[in-house]
């Protein structure tokens, strides 16, 4: 019996989420079902893969996660299986949803989910609502171990799984650029995709000074220069900062405050954001 | 030990259902409970009653649903647990929350909670929490065994267990009209309360065209043509149609919009929706 | 294997509490594991601290609540595990969280993690996430018995446990005064600290009058005559009316309708009520 996680764009004020755990729970009342998140913005993709990469690797290995956030319900598009590197199974639409763990923590296989076989019974009149009928279903199956990963379906090459597309962050002429991915939703905190390793060959240590320029597609947000620490505490209530994330990146927030909201700042590959060291200023 | 399914119009920004959970797992450790949704509109007994329908029929035989919206506690209205067709159990307050399954599922027998008996020790001198102190304690009972269905007090007759009015969906002079009963809250659909079979007598096949014309008590909100179709796919992003909904009812949604907040659509029997089948226009 | 119950000020929109669940499902696949809330306002100590001793009780010996309301992450605020005298655990950083628990339940033991033994392996380079690195691996380790209270790290005296500034309610002059210390937020209803047992003493039975004042550091809000009563439906819709709450304290409420909206009232120390007996009016 192996954890289910489910992610979706559903929200929770209905009943959908609950159907989908009563699938699973037909399956096999010992499974231990929980929630990723049903707070995607409604058909957010680039979001979807963002937090399945986030939360991936603090489940063991043989963790079966469920994401559904599926614009195309009802198209040609596939619906997939796949294993990750350390070991976890992903059931989503091959919509991108995958994009960041594909490239970040890798797969190893996928499988294209045979629905004559992995759907609940009976449900062969709903069009609309896979995530209770193939999704849940074939998640609680493979979870429950009711069938094994070549049981979902034919076997299909890790190279055509779907991806969104992304701009790599980048080194050059002393400063790192990057794109801000998603948001810290709550805390108002940017996340950026430069690693903590790329951005340390600037060679600013903890305490130094760095300069952020954030500019859209369209112009430019912000900058100024604020400090690289360990953690919130090491700056005022209300000083904005810049941290090492718990995904390992850089991110940029103000202490008890909202680095988002203050400036506006949005996410997606035309949110670029670079970083510079700063020279340490001396009042004299 | 059967799955224990919560729902309520509490919210979950408190420790109100926490404390509903707790006292499930007093009565056994072992219990599997989990949320049907927090978030019914505070005192709405209608859509508690159709989270259920919609929930329901995807949970194991013998599962526990416990339903607290209950404007009335602390009244004589009763609390009790009613058995479905299906082998479901709810328990919750008569007042109303039970209308659709029982018209739309079908109930076996009903019980009014013994409260001598089924009621959380030493929580005597609380009025105003029945969700946690009885509720809650009688579910996590029956869910785990602790007593049977006749453990929970005496049988009352199913005819006297309270519905709200409902209004009927007819089919008329080569129309269907029904109400729009509850909407896809995140996604703006709108869910009616016609079924898939009785729209069907109208002869409009996938890909055919309705003419749709949406009511209130004071006047029209909405009259035009769109497609019926059996996904939100077969349409383009921004387009309306019409399909069928997970309940196998018929429903209007815009394709990656919100067809309730473009024209202001609400709930409810006088809310009105009349489904024709429309000419096939021909542009020569 | 004892529950493990978590409460944050996370919010659910990313992955920050699925990757603390996975976590403790990595410690035991075993655990059963729940929310009390996420929704604390961010940086929210008092009502983190308030939550807690608003649903421990309901929960069995040996549960283990997790809370993560961290403002000073990073800083060199200490982490602690206390036990309760009710027999339940609970892990926070020791930033008065406990403020409630240690006055109203009362604490046993008192002991600091140690974190060179209880800290997820290899998340040594993450200064900002100590919930899933230390809080909840240490929490499922305590509630799948891996380790016993002895194991989380040196005992420390109980009075050094953090509380943050509160004002006792008196009873003074025939009349009784405390402060609102927090709302029951979807239903508007304010929560004080007086006790049932000390309101008691002005003589007021189920159906009597009482005058309300409320007053902040500024001004008074509120000054009328209303119900005390057994429960909501005891007055009319619409009617403000109090009761004693689920912690057995006085409460302030409009049937249906929210007190705290209609009159603005907020919640802290700065927020004083003070009730009195009324007359019973009689009209000749």
């Amino acid at each position: 019996m192996k954890p289910l996680i489910i992610q979706t764009d559903f929200g929770t004020c209905d009943g959908a989420v609950s159907a989908m755990y009563g699938v699973a729970y037909s399956v096999s009342p010992e499974l231990h079902v929980s929630d990723l998140t049903h707070e995607i913005p409604q058909y957010n993709i680039w979001e979807a893969s963002y937090r399945l990469i986030q939360t991936l690797a603090y489940w063991p290995e043989g963790s079966v996660f469920v994401s559904v956030v599926d614009p195309g319900v009802g198209s040609n598009r596939r619906s997939i299986v796949v294993k990750t590197v350390t070991g976890q199974y992903i059931i989503t639409p091959d919509n991108g949803t995958l994009t960041h763990v594909k490239r970040m923590c890798g797969l190893t296989a996928a499988r294209v989910i045979d629905e004559q076989i992995n759907r609940l019974p009976n449900s062969g009149e709903s069009y609309t609502f896979h995530g209770r009928d193939i999704y849940a279903y074939t998640g609680a199956r493979l979870a429950s171990g009711v069938i094994e990963f070549e049981g979902v379906g034919p076997e299909v090459d890790l190279e055509n799984v779907v991806e969104l597309p992304v701009v790599e962050a980048i080194l050059e002429n002393d400063a790192v650029s990057g794109t801000i991915d998603v948001l810290d939703v709550r805390f108002g905190s940017l996340w950026t995709n430069i690693s903590r390793e790329m951005f340390l060959k600037l060679g600013v240590k903890h305490g130094g000074r760095v300069e952020i320029t954030i500019e859209n597609d369209t112009r430019a947000l912000y900058k100024n220069i604020l400090t690289f620490v360990k953690s919130f505490a090491d700056v005022n209530v209300g000083e904005p900062m810049m941290y090492v994330n718990s995904l390992d990146c850089l991110a940029v927030a103000i202490n008890q405050g909202s680095f988002a909201k203050a400036y506006n700042i949005g996410t997606g590959t035309s949110w670029r954001i670079t970083i510079r060291k700063a020279p340490r200023v001396v009042y004299e």
